[in-house]
Order: structure tokens, then C-alpha cells, then sequence
């Protein structure tokens, strides 16, 4: 009863999308050097796009370090593009990896380093509009503290404000067709990350000048690490209408960012992130890209690289018909009414009813607290359809 | 050189106040039964001001169970008050113990479950306005779900918004002096809990019809057990101006939440915690009362309740000391411009410079990825005031 | 193609056994009281004889409290025993409940405690030889500290091998066939518990009198809350052939001590979880009883408590399947050679080799550096497996 | 009232010893390349003994590289012991940086690599035995996995006894004065490292042909990344008598390893590491070099790596100072009596007292249950010492 690799297929409707730096990455880590050797950037996409993927992104460096060829490098990247059909969905700005954003890059303490990385991320904007990019992400690993009197959170956050006003002013006034999405992360490699969660992100863009031109990238692994439920971050993005994109990838829970497969490491927490991006069972769905942002082991040599990405997308077409296959069955339905999950959509008070008629009420306490609720049946129809035994 | 106890005795003035259930809890646990007897809530309130609080907070059933003599026990609690000059400074409503709020209390499925819950905080919000308490603290402990498909939480939120709103609305019609304080938790009792962190907290009151009555209730061990650095969260919290109020204890990371006394667990994050609430070396400072929310260690007999408690304000003053010493002592100010820590309030952006100009400056990058940070250094002289060695 | 609850339906031979405490949890935890009625043992035993496990396990406070009519009960058990063919595999004492053990039990400071400690454990190892269990567990729930200061960590380990010690001498005395089993945890309810993990408990086998009667009960979600992989610390286990128990349930990880009915949770570690119990690819296999120690939801009614511990029963059997299905799969067979998975088995010295002749050899390092090891396709196959999508 | 940094001056006394890659680390982290240049590891060697140490320690790689000039290198380096004084407590090899180890060295799946690995630590104890080197770490960063069918775990743990014994028997051969010190850690670089704690090492070394010849190097944030409590896994490696080395840093809990200087991180369990280490108020003490392996912050340029190593020693010293005077005070004398502390170290059943005399006794159960135990005071008696207020 096996299955041809064809039966879960990616198509360019699937909307999947890879980090370049993804495939990209040579498995430097703390603890060693490169086990790869450089993959080309260029090579990379034709190769994304030959296992399925229907766009790429990129931090400025992974294609255009600032000391290369940037002209001959772009042309190369363009013409790949235009030979496979990909599209360029985001793009971002490494604000990390140079050590003179050592300390912060938007929020670091020193003012020239703020007004550099300021002005890196203008010029990829730039970029970013000329290839069609419709997200900007911004990745803040630097900006935080180990020490405590080391950061003035309050400056920090005011600065960070600061700067997403000067960019969203920017893109407005170039009439960019371009969104930004804060990712956060809650430590590593700084020893506390601003912004830590997504609640933290929300929060912040709530302060903004134009809160509409700013959403969220969230990131599985970075939400796990808080131990956080990231189906739940997701949903609460949606609410607030600022789930603008998303990276997928693997975690075991509080450690280092493991940055796995999609599908490796928590998996039912895979299945509820589907479903939260499908918007199953609730108002507010997904539907921009999907986007990967794993690292192939360090240990894997360049085969375990495209088995890896191309699993990626694999698990997520399979977990796509499991999800669908779980809120299609009538059993579900029934676990749904039983466990009365759809009534929490009915409001609390009723139209035209004041707080003194529900105060005037009377309540079965004693009943209610007896009723049954049947999640766990529900939730093992999940784990059933999850496991292909339904 | 030891000290008498009375360096460290706390007055009226440090605002110095109890939850009733802390030195109230029996060690019940999911492992055992209560090790201590019942302890008369209004004893306590006696105790607690012999002690050096300056007031108390409690749930409803913690002082007026509706089972209970209200009247009665009103009546000498208020008499207590009186007799000791405490005040009651925050109220709240118990949403977690009965089981009818077994799968959520204003974000149960159960609407009459939704509504009853609704009843019991209008109830204490009239007992909290009337005592004269300012804050109203709300903490959705079962507010959540283990499974994935039995908590629409979209929906929930929702109803989370739509109770709040209702709330807000009762409290200005009745004409109340009274502000609302969300308390976060990311989980335990439930496997996930509504508004895991300070910062989805914070996102959600940005939604509400008027932001400015909800504000937070952050909690040492709640923060942590999510591994985030609590005085961040505090930082970004009044940043926002929205910490309300603040329950502290001590906790050892993620795990089971501990509920220890304040000093003990995370030693340095309570120094940085300390900092953050006096505002020192940043713009905004905490206000309100310092609020003890602990539990003593079940295998406490009746006289370790009150060493845990004594302990609390004690080792908070203790804190402050050091925090003051070393926002004092010159050598910290030369070590926190040496760390350019100061430089973080310019606006990186000069006032009436254009983004073009920034472009257009050239940068110095490898001197600056070059240059001294002196951190450790800074860091240093914290601990060693910490430590009380300068 | 929805498949009959029968596909999965358990037999004895599967030998299943469950905690009569597992059904029997009546949802009492640090934040409310009992959310279900009491269940009485003997009934639980013939339901749970009826869904179809093949032994039940207890501590004598879950069956025969000191202060019930034990002779009763104890003869109304033995006939459901009797009536259903169940039979008691195991049997534990509970010293951990009572507040008398509130600092611990066989490492209490106070020695009376350790003495009454001893003498219960005493009594129930002659029940535990009446009722013909094979398997005493230990389970040191209240042995350890919050406080650095008030336990002398070496002299607990003294006092634990001296109970261990005496408990073996008087098994042997007695003549019985019984083995001891001990289960670690790292917190909850203490701050730190005493033999937090797998390891050190196998270390503390290895300085007793008698270590052949003293191996292991591990549970999952204990070691996952210290974030080990179980599947890891079971092979370690059986590796030192101490593998004498195992529990099963479910945990996302660092958190409270969630004991969510199996196959809940980690989803992935559960199906290595069983790999490791069929032992399947390597030497040792465990051959005991396959026992769930879990707790149904505090939120369910009762129907919720059977659909629980009927799911943890059904998750084994679809593990078991899909763990076979992987290990009976060529492409799988031809992934372990792929990955030299199986050439761990070769000694690295060849016999009559020197380690001169070792020395001697010249490596071709940067070739075995950029050897393929094909281990994410090897993980993929086995996902895919999991799933049933092969 | 600030001292002088020469009151906490260290000495040859005081056995400090530092790895050459602490302060040597350039800042390289998944996230980007190094921010500091290359440290001399013999100019690194003067300036440790500058500051206060009493010996270093090293990989082969951190100062002997396979393809570096060797013999000119160990000339030069050898004269810097001799300048200083300073000695080689500690030799380790690296058996995690080369890609060649990158699935593990001596449990690696292929063979080659295993004999490699094996030679490589061979030549090395060679070289540490002609140092003077006392002591052989073997920290097995890459023994482990991240995907369940790709290593077999006991056929691992074959390999690693088989390496050791032979490491052993090796070092009896040529008679050389050195023991091994196995470093547990439970995940990173890789997903789930074998050996993961204290206690699994523990464990395995008990299956050794030779035990004596094997201990343990645990490290502080190792055990903490586990949640683990450090001082109560150092008094448990005291125990068995397998406390031959120690790495002291500082960490935040379950997060990514971060290596900070020791004080920094979990204070209190700081001072109860150096408490342990002491062997204070119990039976076993460690004897040998206090060895600090922490990593300057990537952040830090050259002057923050000195301030870092320096502030590691002063730390230790003002901690035992504290731990000194807080064992030495008459009021922690009667609350450790008062806790019943000491009375642990009687044994349980008394000399030639039988366990039926034992079950004959009758205990007042209720009246042990309501005792004091007074551990909240005795906490706060240490805290105070910790903080100097007393």
C-alpha cells in the first residue's frame, strides 16, 4: 500500500516558498565549521524550483553580499526567475550576521550602527519592490540584551518604533506595494530577544504610526521554544488580521533552535498549525505563502539537503488532506457540537439583554459542572485522521 | 556584621501588599491532600499588617465564599481593616477552582457557563468599588485548551473582548474608580492557556472599545516559565502604560509554577525586577502597590507561612538597597556610557534629516564591529552590588 | 475508508495494564478541587477488564486506604480479579500524599517518617506477594528540596540505598518473586526530586547490595520534562538490562507534569517509544507489561475518563502497527545500510588488532567529512510510516 | 563601602584553571562569523596567569591543530609554563568541530571514523601525559542524533564502553598518572546527545571493565539546559566518588547553551554549587581544580574577554567566602538543626534492630504530618549570606 512520491505533489498553487539561505546553509554551528560547501544561490533556485516550490526569499547577503558582484548576480538570479516561473515573495535584511550589529542592529546603543542598519534595510526595500516582493520581513536576532542594565528596554522599544515608522513612511512615499512582518524569537543568539513572541510583536505594532502597513512573520520553532502553542500565536495573529507570513519548521521544545524539516519534531503541532492556516472551523484563514525556513542538518551532505526540503513540502500536502479530512467527517462534526465549541461563537450577552438580566438569572452551577465535554473523544478523532486511521 | 531584622522592616510606604490565599493555601497539590489547617482570612489580615503590609488583595471565595456567611465575615474583615489601617487595593474573581469553569470561565464553550462567569465578577466588582480596592485583577486560569480542536480560539478572543468591554462598561456607568489588570500564564492548569505572555495581553486590550481601563498583572513565575526575562516584560509592559499592578514570587524556569517567595528562584532577574519597577536609568517607573503572590512550600507547618512571607518584603528591600547603590555609584555611570547605553534615547533619526541623507553618510564598519561594548564589565558591578561587595 | 474501532481492538496478549489511579484521578489539582465523583476501584477494575487490559496496578491508598474496611475491599477486588482474569502485575505504596511524607519519605530528615515509610512499603510488598504482582514500583514523589541548604544529598543517598537494601533482604527472606522498580522525575511536586532521570536512578542500582533485583519504572512525560528523549533513556535502560517497567502517557515537554493519556503529546516520541519497546533493530527488547499511567483531563465527565484510557490502549496497538510496517520495509532496510546505521555493531578494534595497528592507519578524513549519511530520508520514511502514507 | 578588586584576588591556591578556548573564542555562532580576531593560545596562557590562574587547559585543536606547526607551537607553549608557573591540569580532544565527526566520533555509525576518532584521542593522551596532565575530559558533543532509526542506541553505548576500556587500558599500559572525566550534555549541537546528564554517565561508567579509571566533568549549564539542579548532581557525582573535574558557567535553564561567565545565570544555584563543591555540612568534597569553560559574549571585543575570565574567579571567590560564613553561623547551625538536617545521616533501622521490631513500632502519623520543618528560614538564613546582610 505505498505511495508514489507523486501523490503528494507540490504545484505552484500550493504557494510554497524556500529561504534561499535554507538549502543555502553550510552547517557552520558554535561548536564547528562548515560540513558543505557554498551551494550558489542561482543554482539553488532552479533546483527549488524543479522540486515544486512556486517562490524564493532572501536576506540581502544570502544572494547580494555587499562585497560581491551585485550586478552580474542579480542578472543571474533574474534570469533564473523568469526560466522557472518562480517569484520573488519576500525578501529581508540580514541584520545579524556582521559583527557590527554585534550588540543590535535597529536597537543598538550605538548611534552609527543604528543609522547603518537603517539604511541597509532602505536600500533592500528598494530591492525587495524591484523584484515584486510583496513582504519585507525583519528578523531582530541581535536586538536584545544578556545583561541587564545593558539595554534600556524602554529606548530599545521606542527605537524600534522609531524605525518602522521611517520605513513604513518610506514605502508609502515610494509607493512601494510592500508590507513589513516583525518575526520574533524569544533568545538565541542574544540571551533575550525584544519582541520575544508573537503576543510581544502584536503589541508593538499596535504603538506604530500606520499599525496597518506591519504584521507578523511567526516562526514555529521560535514560538516552541517559549513553549508556547504556535496554533494558538497563529490564530491570535489572524484575529488581529496580521498574519502577513509565516516560516514552518520543526522543534523540540525549550533548547537551541533546531530549525528542522517541517514535520520533524512536534508533529501534532504541525497538524493544528494547518489547520490554523487553513482557518478550519473558525473566520479568519491564511493565504499568503508558505513559507520553509529549516536547516538541513549539518550532518546531511548535499543529498539530505533536497530530501529535506523536498520533505518540507511533502509533509505539508499531507497534512493539508488529514486536516481537511478531519473537518470534513460527520463524526468530527458531532465531537464539535458535543464538546459545544461552535456556541463560543455566540455572544455571551445577547442582543438587546443588559448586565442585570444576566445578573438576574439563575445558574445550574452544580449541572454545569457536571457536563460532560468529550474533548478527549474529539481530540483522538484528530490523532486518528492525523494518523491516516480514519 | 549581621544585621538586626530590623534594617529591612517594611512601612506603610513601600505599599507592601498580600493576597489572602497566599498565606491562605493549604498545599493542596495534584500529589496530596491540604498539610495545613484552614486559616481564618481575617486572622490573616491581622497578621499581614503586624507583619508591615500596607494591604490586602483576595478572591471572592478566598474571604466570602457564596456558600459562607457573607455578612458576617464582611463585617469583621472590615473591622480588621479598621483596626489595622490596611486597605484593600486589588479584588478578584476566583474563575478557576469550581469545576463548573472545569473547560473556561468568559471563554467556556458553555454559554450559560460564559454568562454565570460573567455574573460572578459583576458581583465582586461591586465588593471590590465598595472597599475601596482601584484594581481589578482577572486571571483566566482555565481559560484554554488541551486540544487542539476544542477551543475555537478566535472565537475566544472574541469573547475575551466582549466580557472585557461589558466589564469596562458596567464600571463606568456605576461610575467606579476602578481599572481592569489581565494576568498572563502560558499554562497550568491548562495544557494552553489564553494569553500565554505579557505581550499577547497587551495585544489584545489594543482591540478593546477603551484600551484605557485594562491594563496587566504580570507575574514573576508565569513569565519565566516560559523562559522570558520578566523585567523585559515589565519594561515593555509600562511602556505601553499598561502595568497595572505586578505579582511577584520566584521561580526556577520552565517547569511546574512554583509559586516561591520573592528573593528566592531567579535571584538576578528579582535585582533587574526591582530595577525595572523603580524605573531607574529609563523613563517610566511602576506606582503601584508591590504585590506578593507565592505560595509556602507545602511542607511548611504555620510558622513557615510567615518566615515566607516576612521574607518577601524583606528581600525586596533588600533588592532595593542594591538597585539604589548601584544606579548611584559613579562607576556605573562611566561603565553604562562606556556602553553607549544612554545613546539609545537619540532618536536615530536627527530631527529635520531626511532618509536620504542617512543613505548618503558612509560608515565606518569594520571600526565599529570593532568596538569595546565593556558589558561583562557593567554587568559585574551589577552583580557585585547584588552581592553587596561594593 | 473510516476503519471499525476493532481494527485496533486490545486482547490480553497485548498486556495491558492501567493505574487503578489513572481512571481513578478525580481531577484535584493546585487550583481547584475535585471535578468528578469517586470512582470505586473494584467497578474500575471491571471496566477497564472489559475495554480490554490485561492487568491493573495500584498503590494501596488508591484500593485500601489504612483507614477503610480493607478486608472487605480487598475481597471484593480479588473477585473482580477472579470474574475478569485480570491480574495484578504491580503493586506501589503511596508515600507521597500524606502529609506526614510532606518533606519526603525513605529521605525524610525526620527519621520517624522514614521508619513509618519503611514499614508501609513493608506491608504492601506482602500484599503485593498475596495478590502474585511480579513489580514493585517506587516512586519517591516528596524525596527532595526546594532549598539547597535542608537536605544533605549524599546522606539521602545513603538512606535510599540502606531502604533499598533492607526492602531486597526482606523480599528475599520472605521468598518472594518480586523485583523493585524505580521511577524517576525530576520535579513536581518538589522543587528538585531526588534520582531526577533515567540515568540517575541506573547509578544508584549500581551501588547497591543486590543490583540485580533493582531496575527501572521510567514514564515518559517524566523525562520529558527535563526535555530527554524517552526513547534514548529506555534503549540506555535496557542496555543495562533494567528495564523491569515502563509508563506510558503524553507531555509537551518542560512543563507541569501533564500525564495526558498516550499518544497525546509527542507525538513522534511516542512511535519511537514503542520501537524501543519491540527493540526492534537492536539486542533488547522489553517483555513486560506495556502500563499507562496517565490522567484523564480535569475538564472531562466520566464518559471522558473511559474514552481516555480506551485511546491509550488503541494509540499503542497503531503504533505497534506502524512501527512494524517500518521495520518490515525494504526501502527502510535499504535507508539503515544508507546511514550505516547497523555498523555500529562492529566493534571499532577488530579482534587481535592493536591499538598501534589503529594508529598506524591513515584516514581519508575530508572524504568521510563529505560522506553522504542519508539520515533524513531514513526519518522520512519513518514519518511517513507514522502517517500511514506507505 | 566598595573594596578594592584585590580582596577577592586570586591565587595558585585557589586551583583556577581555564580552557584556552573559553577566552580564544572568537564569537563564531550559527548566526554569524567571528567578531574578535584570533587570541595566541601562549599569549592567552600569559595573560590567564596575569590574572590569577593556576593552570590552563586545552583540545589539541585549540592549540596544537593537525595541519599547524606543532613542534615551534608546543615549544613556545611550554615556555610559557614555565615563565608562569602555570601548570596542565586538563587535556581534552575535540571530537566535534571537524565535519568528519559530523554523526558522531566514537559512536559513530561509520567505522572509520570511530578508528580515527580513537586515534586521535590516543595521540593526545600521549601529549597529555607529557604535559603533566592529571586529568582526560572526553566531551562527546556530537555523539547523538536527531532522527530516531538513525543510531542504535545500545549498539552505541557498546561502542562508547569499548572506546573507553580501551582508552583505559592504554593508559595502563604505558603507566601514565591520568583518569577520565566524561562530560554529559543533553542536546546541542545535536538533537539528543548521548549521556545526556550526570546520572547517565554515572551509569554507564558502573558497566566499565575498569570504573576507577572514570568519572565525570560536569558542567553548570549543562545540567541546567535539563532543568536540572547542579549542586544536587555534584553531590551525587561526589557519592559515588566520581567527581574528578568541573566546568563552572552560568545558564538561563532550558534555552540554548550559553556558556556565561560563572555568577552570571542562576546565582543561587551558584552559591550552592560552590557549597557542594566545598563538601560543606556533608561527607565527600571535591579536591580538584576549579575550571572555569564559559564563552565571552559574542558581543565583547578583547577588553570584555579579560573582564569576563576575571570576574569568573572573583565570583567563586566571593561565593565561598559566603558559603564559608553561612556554614560557620551559629543561627544556621540551630535551623539546620531545627530542619533536622543532620539527622538524615542516621540510619534508618538502628544497629541490629530487625525490620519486624521496625513494623512493631507504632508512629503518630498525625503529629509527624504537623511538624515544622523551618526550611523557609533556613533558605532565607543562606540567601542573606549570599547577599551580605548578614
Amino acid at each position: 500500500m505505498s505511495r508514489a512520491l507523486d501523490d503528494y505533489a507540490p504545484t505552484p498553487d500550493d504557494k510554497f516558498s524556500f529561504g534561499l539561505w535554507t538549502v543555502g546553509w553550510q552547517g557552520v554551528d558554535v561548536f564547528g565549521p562548515a560540513s558543505r560547501s557554498l551551494l550558489d544561490p542561482v543554482e539553488a533556485t532552479y533546483k527549488l524550483a524543479e522540486l515544486g516550490a512556486a517562490a524564493v526569499t532572501f536576506h540581502d547577503d544570502d544572494l547580494l553580499p555587499d562585497e560581491g558582484e551585485r550586478a552580474a548576480t542579480l542578472e543571474r538570479f533574474e534570469k533564473a526567475l523568469a526560466d522557472t516561473g518562480l517569484g520573488v515573495e519576500m525578501v529581508t535584511t540580514n541584520l545579524f550576521s556582521h559583527p557590527v550589529f554585534k550588540e543590535g542592529a535597529l536597537t543598538a546603543n550605538n548611534r552609527e550602527v543604528r543609522r547603518y542598519a537603517l539604511s541597509k534595510v532602505l536600500r533592500n526595500i528598494d530591492l525587495a519592490a524591484s523584484l515584486g516582493a510583496r513582504t519585507f520581513v525583519l528578523w531582530g536576532g541581535r536586538e536584545g540584551a544578556e545583561h541587564g542594565a545593558s539595554k534600556d528596554v524602554q529606548a530599545a522599544l521606542d527605537r524600534y518604533a522609531e524605525s518602522l515608522n521611517l520605513l513604513c513612511g518610506y514605502v508609502k512615499e515610494q509607493g512601494y506595494d510592500l508590507r513589513f512582518a516583525l518575526e520574533p524569537k524569544p533568545n538565541e543568539p542574544r540571551g533575550d530577544i525584544l519582541l520575544p513572541t508573537i503576543g510581544h510583536a502584536l503589541a508593538l505594532i499596535s504603538e506604530l504610526e500606520d499599525p496597518s502597513m506591519v504584521g507578523l512573520n511567526p516562526e514555529v520553532g521560535h514560538e516552541e521554544m517559549a513553549g508556547l502553542n504556535f496554533a494558538h500565536g497563529l490564530s491570535q495573529a489572524l484575529w488581529h488580521d496580521k498574519l502577513f507570513h509565516v516560516d514552518l519548521n520543526g522543534q523540540h521544545g525549550p533548547r537551541f533552535d533546531q530549525d528542522l524539516r517541517f514535520g520533524a519534531g512536534n508533529l501534532r503541532g504541525a497538524f493544528w498549525t494547518v489547520d490554523a492556516l487553513l482557518g478550519s472551523g473558525t473566520s479568519k484563514a491564511y493565504d499568503g505563502y508558505v513559507h520553509f525556513d529549516f536547516k538541513p542538518p549539518r550532518a546531511e551532505a548535499a543529498d539530505g539537503v533536497w530530501d529535506s526540503a523536498r520533505s518540507c513540502m511533502r509533509n505539508y500536502l499531507i497534512l493539508r488532506e488529514r486536516v481537511q479530512a478531519f473537518r470534513a467527517d460527520p463524526d468530527v462534526a458531532a465531537a464539535l457540537e458535543a464538546a459545544e465549541v461552535g456556541t463560543l461563537s455566540t455572544p455571551t450577552l445577547a442582543d438587546g439583554e443588559s448586565l442585570a438580566d444576566l445578573r438576574a438569572a439563575t445558574y445550574d452551577v452544580e449541572g454545569l459542572a457536571e457536563r460532560s465535554i468529550g474533548m478527549e473523544a474529539l481530540d483522538q478523532l484528530a490523532l486518528e485522521h492525523l494518523l491516516g486511521v480514519r
